[in-house]
């Protein structure tokens, strides 16, 4: 494993994370897998926290995912319990019976019904879990939750990545300032049509389930579905959302429509947490160098350029390219034509970092390579590809494709 | 380019390539890009040569794979001209005018229409394809042209290959024997959905176009739409099948209907050939030290089966773990689910090599890490999936993804 050296992609700071109110939070070492790093995360959440979530669209997800899907229609949270070392998928019935006897024993720590206690694991899959692992660690957890430790949070969740993801933000919600904080984790088997790896966000804004779900639902789209390192799916992909209500004691009004105009700055704030942190798991992508945005526009919808745009971020030949900073832009044709989408070859034209190499179907007239060649050693790469066709535009975040990526997957068991 | 090494998984000999009455080959150096060696292929066809096609579903197809699309209704060949170093792909107008004066030259030189000329191109796309240096050497290359040039054809249309690709066979057909030849040139951007890379096969079987054109169709199911290099797909695959009919002076039968139960053995022997070409390009993918075959068993179709084959073939965390000879099936187990189609996690069974990994949901008990290291040293590896849910049954090829994958593609067009 290469983790060990940080990612040149990595956020230069990390923001400070104000305490959210009914949130405490708190590490341990529980020895699932690694050796002198902490490796479970407990959240502990006071009475009236709403919770809502995302998942995998995996037809073989773990053990946790069919856990929270089962208990997300009580809506209610008390406890989060996240490993990292091991992603209890694919364990059969004894991961089902670990995650049951984990939840078991947060239930009896919290003081709470099993079924407000929500898990994820993240790591090897196929190894079964021990969760007895958890039996010594579950009490300390609770008694040193503490209200600001997001940043150990973050840490104790890592795999294969090489930083800690956290973003923060505020909004007036009324007259209340609220708060949304939020952790992730995830370098590879990352792709769209998924929740997104494992992430976390927690608020004291008093919104109901359903008006947190719909918030999820439309924020997850062009942020953590938006994003891809290698186009491989987890089977525990997990986004969950925990509101405690707690900023309704500061005067923050009870939202329980998700079309309530108060939402505004809210919804916003919500997004850019979300928008934040997935790129930022873009920017962890295994062994990538460069972040790499593409955007599709003139497209004849939404999910057509969408599509596009998947295609080419997901094509080893652009991002191996990309990787070389070659603006190889026969291969950005290639993947616009492999999408299977409207796509007109004499209308398309394509950017590499705002120089135009390829209009109308060949190649610029004013193509000069030594200034592409310059540009293309930059360390974010944007891709844009005109289409002519509509007006619809799309944007995904992915990085390029290196022989690091290659060397962290080829010995990640061993 | 890394292309000087021979891949590990060649062929260790090549076949004797019988000639075929009625065709004839010759090469040239043209100096389209390469220096020091051929690239430009031709073949000289006799009248009465009929001819059937499939091509890349790429919706930005290459000007000769317009050509060929817009000749094949004639159904009549006389003259096939290949060239390496230049696609001829995302040249727009220039582009057209390329492929037609390119088979203007050819028709002048063969003495026939120029819509009875086929063309293919491969090499860089969006790079102007200077058909003038096709001038020099078209009355040559047709005054050179003789019977069994196969293996010297198959050189001059490599690109990234690192051995030439060539397949014969014979079959009876009434009391005739016929002989079916074929060449194929293709390493990377190789994938599903599409006919092939470039391969050419002929026959002097009097076979009807349609009859050839169904036999086609039918052949490449298993064949070249089976394999996958990467996942990407070319502006430019084309496989073409030239029947000259000449063994009818031997006494071969003129057969009209692709349901002629005389066709039973020509047919099998014509897939064959086709088989072993695209099993060639796996063996040939840019990188690769291993070959993959991937089977998928119990599946409730056989589209279905394809799919998760699929999947599976083009995951980069399962080709890395090839690479890595780390018998990963955590990660198939990952590929099986995010194909999308029925599967039941705890049905699942998985072998490497023969070896049950995971039997209904769960690590096989019996499972021994030592024993199952030691064979993932092969050159080969089967991966076998059994889903129990049908009676349906899929296999792909594809080849492992190492850092050479990388290194090859990130430096293409330096």
């Amino acid at each position: 494993m290469s983790s060990s050296k940080i990612s040149p992609l990595a956020p230069k700071t990390y923001p400070e994370m104000p305490a959210i109110d009914g949130v405490r939070l708190s590490t341990a070492a529980a020895g699932i897998k690694y050796k002198d790093r902490t490796d479970v995360l407990m959240a502990v959440l006071e009475p009236g926290t709403v919770v809502a979530g995302v998942f995998t669209r995996s037809k073989c997800p773990s053990a946790p995912v069919e856990w929270c899907r089962k208990n997300l229609r009580s809506k209610s949270a008390r406890a989060l319990v996240v490993n990292s070392g091991n992603a209890n998928a694919f364990t059969g019935r004894t991961g089902r019976e670990a995650a049951q006897f984990t939840a078991a024993l947060a239930s009896k720590a919290v003081r709470c019904k099993s079924g407000e206690v929500f898990l994820a694991s993240t790591g090897v899959i196929g190894e079964p879990l021990k969760a007895q692992a958890f039996a010594g660690v579950m009490d300390g957890l609770v008694a040193r939750a503490v209200p600001g430790a997001y940043l150990e949070a973050a840490r104790a969740i890592m795999t294969t990545d090489t930083f800690p993801k956290i973003a923060t933000a505020t909004a007036r919600l009324g007259k209340a300032k609220v708060t949304i904080n939020g952790i992730a984790k995830g370098a590879g088997m990352i792709a769209p049509d998924m929740a997104t790896m494992l992430s976390f966000v927690f608020t004291d804004a008093p919104v109901s389930a359903p008006v947190l779900q719909k918030l999820l639902n439309e924020s997850v789209v062009d942020t953590f579905n938006a994003i891809t390192v290698d186009s491989d799916t987890s089977t525990s992909d997990t986004l969950l959302a925990f509101a405690t209500g707690k900023a309704a004691a500061r005067g923050a009004p009870k939202v329980t429509k998700a079309s309530d105009p108060r939402l505004k700055e809210f919804r916003k704030a919500f997004t850019r947490v979300l928008a934040n942190l997935s790129e930022q798991v873009a920017r962890d992508g295994e062994g990538a160098r460069k972040l790499v945005e593409v955007v599709v526009e003139g497209a004849v919808s939404k999910a057509s350029a969408r599509r596009i745009a998947m295609s080419i971020a997901n094509s080893p030949l652009v991002k191996t390219a990309i990787a070389g900073e070659d603006a190889n832009w026969g291969r950005v044709v290639m993947a616009v034509g492999k999408a299977g989408e409207p796509a007109d070859r004499d209308r398309l034209s394509i950017w590499f970092n705002g120089i135009r190499v390829a209009h109308r179907g060949g190649r610029d007239p004013g193509y000069d390579e030594a200034k592409m060649s310059a540009a293309m050693t930059a360390q974010e790469i944007s891709i844009k590809v005109a289409l002519g066709l509509g007006r619809a535009r799309d944007r995904v975040l992915t990085c390029d494709l290196t022989k690091d990526y290659v060397a962290i997957n080829g010995d990640y068991r061993s």
